[in-house]
């Protein structure tokens, strides 16, 4: 199953209305900057949940449900909010009570279950079954693919062009829906954490594979394996994954605030992460477009 | 003495390949805010910086001085970095230390000197006047006030339109240069606090008078006069002055930074109190443009 440009086209339609078109610091002729971090809830996930909430059309009487601790049940708890749906979210027990606080504040019903993401996800599957709710996966549905994909139209929108664009990758739902959004435009680099590498592995294997999760990105990018469909969009593209050490990331995430003054979360600096460490060396004159994705962090941390 | 619209497309291109145009997030149709805290040096200050240095053609060898342990001594010792000047800078006795290894970090010749800012300006301008090294005053210079002023046609670039900006005050240099900028384009509306009302007493006395300086965002705002330069041109046009309490500019602060991850300094959300605290209540349909001027704050204080 391949996302395509039509796909994201017509997500951009639904959600335009409800969603930021967040703003591009063009830092330099070769350097763009995307910050989605100053999307509605801090990250891309609005534009995901948004779109399979309206792709779905009338929506059960029991509204919608997600597993996530992160930036997806954020999303989905602020789009359902704004929709007028009820939104269940499924959280593992270590999640920390500042996120669960965070989601009922948007309105959410929340349940803490199970000592890990995915017996939470299992949890969520088997209510949703029971309810009727609309399950919004955080990266395996074409709509959620499609909708995190309208930021690479903005993108090609906002800029006079550019040659390649950085991503990161944890589930894959963002960097396939912008290779879809481009498709072909512009070069596509997956980014990822060395110790979360999911998309790295799957194109190793040829197909999503499990891989372990850890470090500093893990609260965001911590996904155990790519999602079919992302991989199916980015692989047929030829999309290339880098990886990227964990001090990179740290140092990465410290420039940004440094530098510009952007408040990224680690997920959110791991795009930079290559270009500032080298592990991506950008041809002569060749223009790069770097997704600043979440800033779901606390801000202390920042210095 | 009023600065002109020209003067303005003059500082334009001048510090065009220098300063960031930085971006403007349209959040609704209404609302624009406009995000110069991602400017070099985390404020709009490098804008006034090059601009007079530039406009002062070759420069001594002594290079250039200025008094300030905020944000425009960073955005001096920026811009004499980047156009490889020597810069000496004066700060009060009360300068913080991180303030000072900021300053030096930039390559400044840092003096600590004098209890309040008046005392380091003295010595300041004694130096100067001994070294031969050009002074760039915080807001008393036109070719200051015209560089701040770019940031004014940016935005009229940026937008598809707006009827009236709102812009912080401390010594009058930003709002008196987007001022000249829009040349009646759209309203502009002064934003202080209520602790230094620096353009609201000069208002209702017709020219500039000194003022007490206190509150959350002295360390920014804290001028205890209005520029003469800058006063003749904001009185010229007609632009109001609105008082914010330190309540609501502590609240906007927070409001930028949980709706939108903007990791404002005080000064950075005067301008954004006035609007939420219904200071300033717009007409329906009224597009309002919000500068958000700057971010060097301490980000573990934004939560």
């Amino acid at each position: 199953m391949v996302v395509t440009r039509r796909d994201v086209e017509l997500a951009a339609t639904r959600i335009g209305a409800h969603v930021r078109r967040t703003p591009v610091l063009q830092d330099t002729p070769e350097l763009a900057l995307k910050l989605e971090l100053l999307q509605h809830g801090g990250s891309f996930k609005a534009r995901g949940a948004f779109n399979r909430m309206l792709a779905a059309g009338d929506l059960p009487e029991a509204g919608v449900i997600a597993a996530s601790g992160g930036n997806h049940g954020v999303g989905v708890a602020h789009a359902a909010r704004v929709l007028g749906a009820r939104a269940e979210i499924f959280v593992p027990e270590i999640c920390s009570p500042v996120k669960v606080e965070g989601l009922r504040a948007l309105g959410a019903h929340v349940t803490q279950t199970g000592a890990i993401y995915a017996e939470a996800y299992e949890a969520s599957a088997k209510r949703a079954a029971e309810t009727g709710a609309l399950e919004i996966h955080a990266y395996e549905q074409p709509d959620v693919i499609a909708g995190q994909g309208t930021l690479g139209l903005e993108l090609l929108d906002q800029t006079t062009g550019f040659d390649t664009v950085l991503i990161a990758v944890g589930g894959g739902g963002l960097v396939a829906g912008v290779t879809a959004a481009l498709d072909g435009a512009a070069k596509v680099v997956a980014v990822e954490p060395a110790l979360i590498p999911t998309l790295h592995d799957a194109l190793a294997h040829g197909g999503p594979v499990q891989v372990p999760v850890s470090g500093v990105a893990a609260d965001a990018l911590g996904a155990s394996r790519i999602g079919r469909a992302a991989y199916d969009t980015v692989a047929a593209a030829g999309v290339r994954s880098l990886l990227v050490e964990e001090t990179a990331i740290i140092e990465a995430r410290e420039h940004l605030w440094r530098t510009y003054r952007i408040a990224a979360e680690h997920s959110g600096a791991t795009a930079m992460a290559a270009l500032l460490s080298g592990a991506y060396v950008p041809d002569a004159g060749e223009r790069v477009a770097v997704v600043v994705c979440g800033a779901n962090t606390d801000p202390s941390t920042l210095v």
